[in-house]
């Protein structure tokens, strides 16, 4: 299998590597990723509008989301340093969940959405963490990729996003 | 609103704090998560037996869990330090999703739920990233506690895992 | 010179170490520091109570704070890495500051002065970042331990505190 | 309130993030930021001329400092990653404080004031902490930016500087 | 002594500091370092082809070795951080050493010499921690650049490598 | 093949991971770990007492070692994080090599031979870095554990050390 027609990450050997983009053009690229961190309405209710203030407990997971895309590099083995220019980071409380929502930016010459989807993913885990002691039966779920623009594949959006 | 009554990582002003835990004991505890990495079958095959050898995939991701795990604190804010004891990461490709199982274990005074959330998240991710450029459409998902032992609130296992 | 008399990070040879606290006992020990972040009343009307919600601005430097404690041994060469128990920070504006108040609380060999400090020069460094585009005269000052306690010392509180 | 009139690191709905600077241009920029650790006389003697060699305990704040300045990004949450391309930090000692200057230059699309103030604080914290045995009355003082270079905003220097 | 002609890290006064390498070009650079880990024929065969699977043992020191590569600037105080843009580690078994190769490349204004020595003392260190409960003796040995290109000093290969 | 015959970084069924040592008991435990940077006498004399003041290359390197200790667990994947009670570095410039010897000290539950290791590498990949540019021929070698003591498996002196 060559790398073209497999999985990069993976030389020909079988071998893990970080892919060699040494050659590809910087331009500016962006990703957005979404979750969802599931409880129950009782539990959101506190989060958002109940007797915790909305603003300080959205704010730490949106907090740790930022951080965390700015770590990708440093917790998923192969993926690539970047300097990411922008974050955003919503945390959204509503029903029986908690959405997130993720976009990343940078001028690079790899795409942003590992480090989108890590700020999605830790933005969760902050959640899951303020509200373990109430809700044992939480899940963060649907993590995923909606949308990426920049880079050689050009822009593509989620087709039931 | 009172700790004991609400989401303890906030104080009775709602401010964000790492709740003290100085007077509870030290036990020995232990807790599992699971998540799934939903993608094709065709993908998976690459991983699990096809081009790709089994061993590195699956290696890549375990480990970049096990690193996870002892990045907790760093990673999620009002987490507490706390001295790992062991850390087993299944990552298992099957159908059309990688199964991931992680379970941490402590000596120490808070459990280790978040650890072990946060290594099957940060091996999620890594699958996510090796198979990123075949399938755009892949999605981490149903990550949660299905068991935890230790500490005052006992032993626990969740009803339908 | 002897570690007793004088500085114990150094040796006689006049080599930095990590002082061996091996011997030493595993107390409860807390520390509390404070310091200011000096602007403009205009800056601090932003920030408190103006076009800027309070607790975004707050929560962003609290939390900071927090994850800066659990860095500490990271950035400070020759402290002793300690399972933190517990942080509180207090991010206050009024005036023409910002005052942080940092508590540090641990179970260990050493004390935790330097944690609290830590806290507070990094909230303070964020509340710096915040506002250097409408300031650029801010000045991050007065940064000390206010009080301690546990430990082979004993408690102690400043003086003027 | 928009970004540009206000503190850009929140967003209109007043909400943190790391504000998109994917359209600005990469320049050559400076900061320098200074600081002081204010302790005693005898303290600051043995620091610098007496029992201990001045060249080891000096030469910990500054690498503290270097080092400090590169994990700027990790410990400022809203900070911009930056490919720091060099680096100065003063560390002298004479009467009762220890000053400190650090500069910081880069090639990028901001600016480098936050990680010379990181470089300053970090060394005096490290400073901190050699003397905190002898001195329970130090204090970080006066941090503050006195120049900066670069950038749209152009030179900059403060007046009493 | 003028920086050109000794040691850059250090100034004409003695002090430490990261040289200023803002004025250099930015070109595409390589570098490839080498070392072994020398232990006895019978653990080198449980790696490799004995009790344990080759691939999880070799995965983990290579994994971890292109992990080394990125965090070398907050490992080695004087680096330069610079844009990684790929890293291939070898973990070879055979008689009674195993050989560590890796290749780092980058664009930037500095080279990647001690990246990738970084990769293989930290994929050397892996493999030392699999082992020593098997073989004190262990030692990780001759670790050394063997090639490098790009940059102002042009193409180099060690003589006798 | 049973963990205890063979390498226990590995299960019985190949995979990788970090040990359950929840039951061992907590005792003092120090290792001592050494190794030699060879380099050409002029570099050597240059670091050691000619233009370059000794202390601050040296210092450099011994503070790199005494954090790259603290950093062991976040860098070899399998390692247990352990509370580091105290750490001593020596770089040594004589002839024509720098030898290093790491002390490192702990209450723990495990060995640290791994951190006095790491902290030999990291002083010696610092050494390197500064006289790389003088010397490309510079190698680190014979990096290895002298003795160890604390723990089931007692005392160990390396004979021929």
């Amino acid at each position: 299998m060559t790398e073209q027609a497999g999985l990069s990450h993976y030389r020909a050997d079988g071998a893990a590597h970080m892919v060699d983009v040494s050659a590809k053009d910087v331009t500016a690229r962006e990703a957005t990723a979404v979750g969802v961190l599931r409880t129950r309405p009782d539990v959101v209710a506190r989060i958002a509008s109940g007797d915790l203030p909305k603003g300080e407990a959205v704010a730490t997971a949106r907090i740790a989301g930022i951080l965390g895309a700015k770590r990708t590099p440093d917790l998923v083995p192969l993926c690539h340093p970047l300097p990411i220019t922008g974050v955003d980071v919503d945390v959204v409380p509503h029903d029986d969940v908690v959405q997130i929502t993720a976009t990343v930016r940078t001028r690079g010459r790899t795409g942003v959405e590992m480090e989108a989807l890590t700020a999605v993913t830790i933005a969760g885990l902050t959640v899951y963490d303020m509200i373990k002691a109430v809700d044992r039966d939480a899940v963060l779920t649907d993590v995923h990729v909606v949308a990426k623009s920049g880079g050689k594949s050009g822009d593509w959006t989620k087709e039931d996003a």
